[in-house]
Protein backbone atom coordinates (compact mmCIF):
# COMPACT_ATOMS: atom_id res chain seq x y z
CA UNK A 1 0.00 0.00 0.00
CA UNK A 2 1.35 3.16 -0.88
CA UNK A 3 0.94 6.00 2.24
CA UNK A 4 -0.15 9.07 0.47
CA UNK A 5 -2.76 9.46 2.84
CA UNK A 6 -0.20 10.04 5.63
CA UNK A 7 1.79 12.41 3.71
CA UNK A 8 -1.15 14.49 3.69
CA UNK A 9 -1.40 14.49 7.56
CA UNK A 10 0.39 17.54 9.80
CA UNK A 11 1.85 14.95 12.10
CA UNK A 12 2.58 17.59 15.39
CA UNK A 13 6.23 18.13 17.09
CA UNK A 14 6.03 14.57 18.19
CA UNK A 15 4.75 12.66 14.91
CA UNK A 16 1.05 12.46 16.17
CA UNK A 17 -2.16 13.00 15.24
CA UNK A 18 -5.15 13.45 17.51
CA UNK A 19 -8.15 11.44 16.80
CA UNK A 20 -11.97 11.73 18.07
CA UNK A 21 -13.59 8.51 17.75
CA UNK A 22 -17.41 8.74 17.33
CA UNK A 23 -19.91 5.15 17.56
CA UNK A 24 -22.64 4.54 15.46
CA UNK A 25 -24.84 6.56 17.15
CA UNK A 26 -23.03 9.75 16.91
CA UNK A 27 -21.54 9.47 20.46
CA UNK A 28 -18.23 10.98 21.25
CA UNK A 29 -16.56 8.02 22.94
CA UNK A 30 -12.72 8.34 23.27
CA UNK A 31 -10.33 10.75 22.09
CA UNK A 32 -6.49 9.83 21.63
CA UNK A 33 -3.63 9.53 19.55
CA UNK A 34 -1.84 7.93 16.78
CA UNK A 35 1.39 7.89 14.64
CA UNK A 36 2.27 6.79 11.36
CA UNK A 37 2.42 3.35 12.01
CA UNK A 38 -1.08 3.09 14.09
CA UNK A 39 -2.80 4.85 11.64
CA UNK A 40 -0.87 2.63 8.77
CA UNK A 41 -2.14 -0.60 10.81
CA UNK A 42 -5.86 1.06 11.86
CA UNK A 43 -6.65 1.54 7.87
CA UNK A 44 -4.78 -2.13 7.18
CA UNK A 45 -6.77 -4.18 10.15
CA UNK A 46 -10.09 -1.75 9.74
CA UNK A 47 -9.99 -2.12 13.93
CA UNK A 48 -8.54 1.34 16.00
CA UNK A 49 -4.88 1.53 16.74
CA UNK A 50 -3.71 3.87 19.29
CA UNK A 51 -0.35 5.02 20.18
CA UNK A 52 -0.25 5.08 23.65
CA UNK A 53 1.35 7.92 24.91
CA UNK A 54 1.95 7.07 28.68
CA UNK A 55 3.36 3.40 27.38
CA UNK A 56 4.45 4.76 24.68
CA UNK A 57 3.65 1.70 22.43
CA UNK A 58 1.08 0.81 20.14
CA UNK A 59 -2.22 0.36 21.56
CA UNK A 60 -5.12 -1.99 19.80
CA UNK A 61 -8.40 -0.72 21.60
CA UNK A 62 -9.48 -3.52 23.32
CA UNK A 63 -7.00 -5.85 23.41
CA UNK A 64 -7.17 -6.64 26.80
CA UNK A 65 -11.11 -5.27 27.29
CA UNK A 66 -12.42 -7.10 23.55
CA UNK A 67 -14.08 -4.10 23.35
CA UNK A 68 -12.64 -3.15 20.04
CA UNK A 69 -13.70 -0.55 17.49
CA UNK A 70 -14.82 -1.13 13.70
CA UNK A 71 -13.63 1.86 11.70
CA UNK A 72 -16.07 2.42 9.39
CA UNK A 73 -14.89 6.05 7.81
CA UNK A 74 -11.82 8.69 8.36
CA UNK A 75 -12.11 12.22 8.50
CA UNK A 76 -9.76 14.49 8.14
CA UNK A 77 -10.06 17.96 9.10
CA UNK A 78 -8.98 21.50 7.08
CA UNK A 79 -6.19 22.10 8.24
CA UNK A 80 -5.22 18.43 8.17
CA UNK A 81 -4.17 17.98 12.01
CA UNK A 82 -6.97 16.11 13.50
CA UNK A 83 -8.81 13.01 12.40
CA UNK A 84 -12.46 12.32 12.83
CA UNK A 85 -13.29 8.49 13.35
CA UNK A 86 -16.65 6.63 12.64
CA UNK A 87 -16.79 3.71 14.95
CA UNK A 88 -18.46 0.78 15.23
CA UNK A 89 -17.60 -0.28 19.06
CA UNK A 90 -17.79 -3.02 19.97
CA UNK A 91 -19.33 -4.04 23.31
CA UNK A 92 -21.04 -0.69 23.34
CA UNK A 93 -18.36 0.23 25.91
CA UNK A 94 -15.66 3.08 25.02
CA UNK A 95 -13.88 4.09 28.73
CA UNK A 96 -11.49 2.00 30.92
CA UNK A 97 -14.41 2.34 33.64
CA UNK A 98 -16.37 0.51 32.16
CA UNK A 99 -18.82 3.31 30.72
CA UNK A 100 -20.17 3.80 27.32
CA UNK A 101 -18.17 7.18 26.50
CA UNK A 102 -15.03 8.56 28.55
CA UNK A 103 -17.25 11.89 28.25
CA UNK A 104 -19.19 10.76 31.33
CA UNK A 105 -18.63 13.49 33.62
CA UNK A 106 -20.59 16.81 32.80
CA UNK A 107 -20.57 20.56 34.32
CA UNK A 108 -23.02 21.79 36.81
CA UNK A 109 -22.17 24.84 37.87
CA UNK A 110 -18.94 24.82 39.40
CA UNK A 111 -18.75 20.81 39.85
CA UNK A 112 -17.82 18.30 37.24
CA UNK A 113 -20.64 15.73 37.50
CA UNK A 114 -20.73 12.36 36.75
CA UNK A 115 -23.77 11.91 34.34
CA UNK A 116 -23.43 8.21 32.98
CA UNK A 117 -23.55 4.89 34.55
CA UNK A 118 -21.15 2.08 34.65
CA UNK A 119 -22.44 -0.62 32.67
CA UNK A 120 -19.98 -3.15 33.25
CA UNK A 121 -17.47 -3.44 36.02
CA UNK A 122 -13.40 -2.55 35.35
CA UNK A 123 -12.61 -5.59 37.05
CA UNK A 124 -15.17 -8.15 35.37
CA UNK A 125 -13.73 -6.54 32.03
CA UNK A 126 -10.09 -6.30 32.84
CA UNK A 127 -9.18 -8.43 35.99
CA UNK A 128 -9.85 -11.34 38.01
CA UNK B 1 -17.41 32.73 40.01
CA UNK B 2 -15.13 29.86 41.64
CA UNK B 3 -12.97 28.31 39.89
CA UNK B 4 -13.07 24.57 40.99
CA UNK B 5 -13.88 22.93 37.72
CA UNK B 6 -11.19 24.51 35.88
CA UNK B 7 -8.72 23.23 38.74
CA UNK B 8 -10.11 20.05 37.92
CA UNK B 9 -8.56 19.80 34.39
CA UNK B 10 -5.26 18.20 33.53
CA UNK B 11 -4.12 21.35 31.64
CA UNK B 12 -1.33 20.22 28.95
CA UNK B 13 2.81 21.61 29.56
CA UNK B 14 1.13 24.46 27.30
CA UNK B 15 -1.85 25.29 29.74
CA UNK B 16 -4.19 24.44 26.97
CA UNK B 17 -7.13 21.37 26.53
CA UNK B 18 -8.27 20.04 23.56
CA UNK B 19 -12.01 20.47 22.88
CA UNK B 20 -13.96 18.87 20.92
CA UNK B 21 -17.47 20.56 19.44
CA UNK B 22 -20.43 18.63 18.19
CA UNK B 23 -23.14 20.48 17.14
CA UNK B 24 -27.12 19.90 18.04
CA UNK B 25 -27.46 17.16 14.99
CA UNK B 26 -24.44 15.12 16.30
CA UNK B 27 -22.13 16.38 13.86
CA UNK B 28 -18.45 16.74 15.12
CA UNK B 29 -17.97 20.20 13.38
CA UNK B 30 -14.62 21.26 15.42
CA UNK B 31 -11.58 20.71 17.42
CA UNK B 32 -9.46 23.57 18.93
CA UNK B 33 -8.20 24.23 22.08
CA UNK B 34 -8.84 26.19 25.16
CA UNK B 35 -6.55 27.55 27.91
CA UNK B 36 -7.89 28.39 31.76
CA UNK B 37 -8.71 31.87 30.55
CA UNK B 38 -10.66 30.96 27.40
CA UNK B 39 -12.46 28.38 29.33
CA UNK B 40 -13.95 30.46 32.12
CA UNK B 41 -15.12 33.26 29.56
CA UNK B 42 -16.78 30.33 27.45
CA UNK B 43 -18.53 29.57 30.31
CA UNK B 44 -19.34 33.03 31.86
CA UNK B 45 -20.56 34.17 28.52
CA UNK B 46 -22.02 31.07 27.34
CA UNK B 47 -19.98 31.46 23.94
CA UNK B 48 -17.36 29.35 22.72
CA UNK B 49 -13.91 31.36 23.11
CA UNK B 50 -10.86 29.62 22.36
CA UNK B 51 -6.91 29.77 22.54
CA UNK B 52 -5.65 30.63 18.66
CA UNK B 53 -2.50 28.66 19.13
CA UNK B 54 -1.49 30.29 15.40
CA UNK B 55 -2.49 34.08 16.63
CA UNK B 56 -1.71 32.97 20.38
CA UNK B 57 -4.72 34.97 21.59
CA UNK B 58 -8.38 34.35 22.98
CA UNK B 59 -10.42 33.87 19.64
CA UNK B 60 -14.25 33.95 20.12
CA UNK B 61 -15.59 31.93 17.44
CA UNK B 62 -17.80 33.53 14.92
CA UNK B 63 -16.13 37.03 15.95
CA UNK B 64 -15.77 37.73 12.04
CA UNK B 65 -18.33 34.89 10.64
CA UNK B 66 -20.65 35.78 12.81
CA UNK B 67 -20.91 31.96 13.05
CA UNK B 68 -20.40 31.82 17.03
CA UNK B 69 -20.77 28.81 18.79
CA UNK B 70 -23.57 28.74 21.60
CA UNK B 71 -22.85 26.09 24.70
CA UNK B 72 -25.19 23.59 25.69
CA UNK B 73 -23.01 21.34 27.71
CA UNK B 74 -19.69 20.51 28.31
CA UNK B 75 -18.18 16.83 29.27
CA UNK B 76 -14.83 15.96 30.70
CA UNK B 77 -12.99 13.22 29.92
CA UNK B 78 -11.90 10.26 32.33
CA UNK B 79 -8.32 11.46 32.23
CA UNK B 80 -9.16 15.32 32.75
CA UNK B 81 -7.71 16.41 29.97
CA UNK B 82 -10.17 16.69 27.05
CA UNK B 83 -13.32 18.45 27.02
CA UNK B 84 -16.23 17.59 24.64
CA UNK B 85 -18.59 20.68 24.16
CA UNK B 86 -22.18 20.27 22.83
CA UNK B 87 -23.05 23.57 20.62
CA UNK B 88 -25.68 25.45 19.03
CA UNK B 89 -23.61 26.04 15.65
CA UNK B 90 -25.53 29.68 13.87
CA UNK B 91 -25.65 29.47 10.65
CA UNK B 92 -24.73 26.20 10.10
CA UNK B 93 -21.47 26.73 9.23
CA UNK B 94 -18.30 25.87 11.47
CA UNK B 95 -15.58 25.64 8.91
CA UNK B 96 -13.40 28.83 7.29
CA UNK B 97 -13.95 27.04 4.34
CA UNK B 98 -17.62 27.84 4.61
CA UNK B 99 -18.58 24.14 5.17
CA UNK B 100 -20.76 22.53 7.94
CA UNK B 101 -18.04 20.83 9.64
CA UNK B 102 -13.79 21.31 9.13
CA UNK B 103 -14.19 16.94 8.95
CA UNK B 104 -15.20 17.10 5.22
CA UNK B 105 -12.10 15.21 4.01
CA UNK B 106 -13.31 11.45 3.58
CA UNK B 107 -10.54 8.59 3.27
CA UNK B 108 -11.34 6.80 0.22
CA UNK B 109 -7.92 4.15 -0.76
CA UNK B 110 -4.97 5.98 -0.47
CA UNK B 111 -7.17 9.57 -1.65
CA UNK B 112 -8.67 12.14 1.40
CA UNK B 113 -11.69 12.88 -0.79
CA UNK B 114 -14.09 16.33 -0.23
CA UNK B 115 -17.25 15.04 0.69
CA UNK B 116 -19.50 18.49 1.76
CA UNK B 117 -19.95 21.17 0.13
CA UNK B 118 -19.34 25.02 0.32
CA UNK B 119 -22.36 26.32 1.73
CA UNK B 120 -21.25 29.60 1.68
CA UNK B 121 -18.43 31.28 -0.12
CA UNK B 122 -15.80 32.08 2.39
CA UNK B 123 -15.18 35.72 0.25
CA UNK B 124 -18.87 36.19 1.51
CA UNK B 125 -18.20 35.13 4.82
CA UNK B 126 -15.29 37.56 5.70
CA UNK B 127 -14.28 39.72 3.30
CA UNK B 128 -15.06 41.87 0.48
Amino acid sequence: MTSRFLDAIQWDEKGLVPVIAQDERGAVVMFAYMNRQSLEQTVATGEAIYWSRSRQRLWHKGEESGHVQRVRTLSLDCDGDVLLMQVEQVGGIACHTGRHSCFYRTLKGDEWVVTAPVLKDPEEIYGG
